[in-house]
């Protein structure tokens, strides 16, 4: 058997158990949200003001990866009062549908309309590990240059919106926003783009208007299956 | 054969590879140098800063590590007058001995006295792979966080220096030092610890000094044997 084969198998077997996850959340008319970045690119701020804009309207959950057992970003989701669960990869790279799958039966779906699900921060390995959720979204950050898109392209395909965080330390650093832009461009000409700062709250409520019109949709959607 | 041993002998033939490329490196009497980092730490930076500080006292090769076929950073090495191959991973997530052991024929290692490898920009997965260098450097950066430490401890164990870049961001971040340093310290007491800014060159000329020092050290002793 050659490793190719059974690279292929490994990524097959998960997708059949992200499409059981999908399933799941669509009985539950729960909205699935992967979010993916670099270390340090503000996922687990992104989500704190995500549950600011659109919390208590729509009812979410969070699920945690981290590849060292320390809670310290479930901690933060616990405290702003929404309910979280930590996957600890264990020094895995990335979240799969298996740990997803593990995790969900914890959570009370029947109470919820979105979970958001913070992947491990890596911008390689998580885009080829497909969880069952609805949407896919990276966070780039302005410290992060803006030559991202060139570099790792594989995770820019086929998500659904892009975050580029930290726009306010754009007077501080040289981040060409017109070159970044013309990155995703060619990878990913229709995806969604906010620009925003979760230190300062600007671009925000784009950002979460986009989000809850998807969960209204999905949910619609559902109701009429 | 479980999962576990088949890691387990890729793992080990990784090792014995890179004990190969570390006894070519000392027949030629080159210090290896293996760069990891997160996306967008500034580790091309840190590098163009080296080569600025030590060549040509010191006669400079690099490796450049990429996950896509793009060149921008190797570009930037040859700009600067220095001989640079690229590995080209093919979309995977880290170096290993045997891209490392393909390309060592391609550098005139008599010429060098010493090789930085820029591993792929990923804080998890380069720490499971040896390469054969004789030191490992991690290059945190003040926007990513000052509990990177917590987060993804592995790769911080073990290694010889750690850079922490853009102090020159201190102004506007949130951004603990003695936190960052605390968990470093647990995870690596004996650490050489560089606060720099590749931006306006603060801390470059100590990092520099270490390094030129541990290239006598390494030549003086290979001198010897």
């Amino acid at each position: 058997m050659t490793r190719l084969t059974v690279v292929q198998e490994i990524m097959s077997a998960n997708d059949r158990l992200a499409a059981q996850n999908q399933a799941l959340l669509d009985t539950h008319k729960v909205l699935g949200l992967n979010i993916m970045a670099a270390p340090g690119s503000g996922k687990t701020s992104t989500i704190l003001r995500t549950i600011a804009a659109v919390s208590p309207t729509l009812r979410l959950g969070v699920v945690e990866g981290d590849t060292a057992p320390v809670t310290i970003d479930a901690d933060k989701i616990i405290a702003a009062g929404i309910p979280a669960i930590q996957v600890n990869t264990g020094g895995a790279c990335h979240l799969d549908a298996v740990m997803l799958a593990n995790v969900l039966p914890q959570l009370k779906l029947d109470a919820l309309d979105l979970l958001i699900v913070e992947n491990v921060g890596n911008l390689i390995c998580p885009a080829a590990f497909t969880l069952g959720t609805h949407l896919n979204v990276v966070i780039a950050s302005v410290p992060e240059g803006d030559d991202k898109p060139y570099k790792y392209p594989t995770i820019y395909r086929g998500i659904d919106a892009l975050i580029l965080n930290k726009i306010d330390l754009l007077p501080y650093i040289e981040f060409d926003t017109a070159y970044f832009q013309q990155g995703i461009q060619i990878l990913n000409p229709n995806v969604s783009f906010f620009p925003v700062s979760c230190k300062t709250g600007e671009g925000l409520d784009a950002w979460a208007a986009w989000l809850s019109t998807r969960v209204s949709i999905h949910r619609h959607q559902e109701g009429h299956r």
